[in-house]
């Protein structure tokens, strides 16, 4: 009844019986990898495979990556037959008939590190390269990952842990040597919505000679990335030997992170972050120099916008977070430079990927006056990178980047970029918009950028490109009843819908105060 | 170009357009609600729903839940198609071609309480009672439940958010009432695999008279729970109304919690805390005491077993949850003992499902000299509630529940709860085996449970049924090099080869010790 085998002589019989022909079934399930194989099927049964059960899966390329088992009930797939989705199709570079082998993963050692650090132990380096290097072989779940990044926001993070951590994401990943410095960076904590200098900063330097080759994030929290945005100019999406080219050919480049494998969890823990809402210090600190140190840079100018419904929110935060930049950055041998900036409401007119697009072109093109604060902002920043990299005398750095500015080289710059990247496109505009009025005549006093940036989420941006908010007044704007005060923009009904419903729920996100003392 | 719409007159037109046609594709997603929308669907666009968004889906039944959406481009659907998963299409209750409406969710509110745990404030009732709920009716993504349950295990939940989640996990389903008291129940915080008293239990108390509506859960991260292993012997997903006919009829029942929906969330909780290795103190409480007050417990005995490597290591850490228990137990009006019991090995010969049930088979047909452990444990167990049920005088309970061994009044009352459960039958024997031997002459010194536990998991146990380990020796076990010292059970090659690799790259589990002064 019960029969005794040998174990030895398993392997080479099983890995031919574990084979199924792959079929690709066209569903696309984001990020994650997932088969699809009938509950009848032999495997199955042969190595225990459940329901959900995290999988080993292999192709003729050698390649191999863990996908999440669905079964199927009905005649969807053959006997014989595996089914593929888009995700784990393309990791595996599949054709259609190939055939597929599966087998258990090694378990997954990293876990116990994990759960070390949810009762409040400290990771070290072998723990953190341990975790980092699943979660780029794609080993983690988002249960998995979900239980790390909570863990970290929970116990705060050590000095060591971030450093150890910003290294484990750099070393994970493809690490750009440029063979020349300086290399200029920017970077902002974000929280501000609208607050897009990143392409002006960018061509102002380039313009200026130095070398910037930038690579952005999509949105996590917010309306809009700069990636996001610059998508909607030109394309973003560069390999490492096209970034390479742009930058050889012009000077800089502005691309998503993402696509060029520079500290490649990065992008699978911001899923994360932004499915919870939560971006922890350490967390951001290694997010923003891993992918610095990553592309190669030797100077990092940092911009930190502080009010009271930005992403930081006190002095007190902001110096917390500074300290924490500046000690991660100079023990990694990074230059840096933290700017505080105003953080009291949104820089620019635009909230929403084209809509921001819209304000960075004004200033490129000397329409500056129309977006004046984004117009500072970026100059302010690129004076700093002017200085630190040698290419203006000390204090004069925003001088020559208006100076740039204005007689066109940054707009030139620029249009080089675009033209490096894939090509200059006009951004979108949206379909359908609603203004909000001024519901009495006063003074703007407050301006709230969480609720302003959850309202033009919920009209659809960053997804919808085209999608967000236009302020029509800014603080200490004098306004009379009727006038417009900002206006949602959406690509659909239902979202527009959506923001509404969310507006006719809340507060005022923009106050009008009535003047104590009219005149 | 943009155009001016009125948001007013929005909704009734939009209901109409956000329908799609029923098709059940089959794919059996978990416990995941999942749809599948072709990438080029109308409301898609129109409402904004991008790639593994989380949509509200509803059917002619009126019935909604929250999905997640995965996007089709393949001729997989037709035009106007849907498809959903084979979990989407029962909640929902649908049939094929059923017109299906989708509209975005309500923005998940409870996830700033969330948030607030994971920065270490408390959770207070109305907090609990929001994420509860959202858990319950499926607007928890997995992303959303690991945070909860990580953010709960990194800081030490009170006494008044244990007590506060129990209600909450409570009052989100359903809760019996027997209309009569004592109701007698008892629980294992587990951690020492083999240790299947319940059955055993139940079947004394309930040959003494008492009523014992026993609900037990499957494995969290043990080879077997009460429930798998009541599986190998007769049915246990009955509804609430077929457990109440059973109690009625018989006294008691041994059915799965999860069937009968008394604190419906459990089960959700412990699939992540499954995934994580994780049970934290509070979490277990709340688990345990809210199944017990659910199913109208008024008298519950916990048995603790203390070890080295059991779930509870320290007599601290027993002392602590001990008090969490009584304290909570008692603040909820429950009647409840707490018994530390020796956690130094496994009770039995079995561990999984199938082979602890052999052992209970054991003990109930008057083979208990096999597993005198099990039996002794056993016995004492349902001496305390005897008690308690004032079935038997103080200090007699013991005695009493021998006497009802012995005679075969339990084995009696056994047969007639799997009868009325819907049938006895015998469990399963695995096909394959292999057997481990003694490396040496010696004693056996230490047993690490929790590494049996991995490789009796490995081997297939809990999902396959047979599968698991078998002790051949115990503590203090005199072994002549060579002899069986315990052996692998599996229904497959590819899980005995599995649990086999596991052991080769392991120090010995079962420690023989040469002895010092031979006789």
């Amino acid at each position: 009844m019960t029969k005794m085998i040998d174990i030895s002589a398993m392997p080479a019989e099983l890995s031919e019986k574990n084979t199924l022909t792959a079929r690709r079934l066209g569903i696309d399930t984001h990020e994650h990898a997932v088969i699809y194989m009938r509950a009848d099927c032999h495997i199955c049964r042969a190595e225990g495979f459940n329901n959900h059960a995290r999988i080993k899966v292999s192709g003729p390329s050698n390649k191999a990556i863990i996908a999440t088992l669905n079964l199927v009930v009905t005649d969807l797939l053959s006997p014989g037959q595996i089914g593929l989705s888009e995700t784990a199709w393309l990791r595996l570079q599949l054709n259609e008939g190939d055939p597929v082998r599966l087998i258990h993963p090694a378990p997954l050692l990293s876990l116990s590190a994990v759960r070390a650090k949810i009762f409040g132990e400290p990771l070290d380096q072998n723990n953190l390269d341990a975790i980092v290097g699943d979660i780029a072989a794609g080993r983690f779940s988002d249960i998995h990952l979900s239980a790390f990044l909570t863990a970290s926001a929970a116990h705060e993070q050590s000095f060591e842990e971030i450093r150890d951590l910003t290294l484990s994401m750099v070393n994970v990943g493809q690490r750009l040597d440029w063979g020349r410095a300086p290399i200029v960076d920017k970077h902002c904590v974000g929280g501000l919505p609208g607050n897009r200098t990143t392409p002006i900063v960018v061509a102002i330097c380039v313009a200026a000679g130095l070398t910037m080759p930038k690579t952005s994030s999509r949105a996590i929290t917010s309306p809009a990335g700069t990636a996001d945005t610059m998508e909607t100019l030109a394309p973003v999406e560069l390999d490492v030997s096209a970034m390479r080219r742009v930058v050889e050919t012009v000077g800089g480049c502005i691309v998503w992170g993402g696509a060029v494998a520079l500290s490649p969890v990065d992008d699978t823990l911001i899923r994360i972050e932004r499915a919870l809402d939560i971006d922890s210090d350490g967390q951001l600190v290694a997010s923003v120099l891993s992918k610095k140190i990553a592309a190669g840079a030797t100077h990092l100018v940092i911009d930190m916008p502080v009010g009271p419904t930005a992403k930081v929110r006190t002095e007190e935060a902001a110096a917390r977070l500074e300290g924490l930049f500046a000690r991660v950055g100079s023990n990694l041998g990074l230059n840096l430079k933290i700017m505080r900036t105003d953080g009291s409401q949104p820089v620019g007119r635009g909230i929403g990927p084209a809509l921001e697009a819209w304000d960075v072109l004004a200033v490129l093109n000397n329409e500056g006056h129309n977006v004046p604060d984004l117009t500072v902002q970026a100059t302010l920043l690129a004076g700093e990178l002017l200085e630190m990299g040698q290419a203006a005398p000390a204090g004069r750095g925003a001088e020559l980047a208006t100076e740039l500015l204005v007689n066109g080289r940054a707009w030139r710059a620029f249009e080089a970029i675009c033209e490096a990247q894939g090509g200059f496109r006009e951004p979108p505009t949206a379909p359908h918009y609603q203004v909000i009025q001024s519901p009495r005549d006063g003074v703007v006093g407050r301006i709230d950028n969480r609720r302003l940036a959850k309202a033009a989420k919920l009209a659809g941006a960053p997804a919808s490109k085209a999608a967000g908010i236009v302020l029509h007044a800014k603080l200490g704007s004098q306004m009379v009843k009727g006038q417009p005060l900002y206006s949602l923009h959406s690509q659909s009904l239902g979202e527009l819908s959506y923001a509404h419903d969310y507006l006719a729920s809340q507060p005022e996100i923009i106050e009008i105060e009535e003047e104590q003392c009219p005149r």
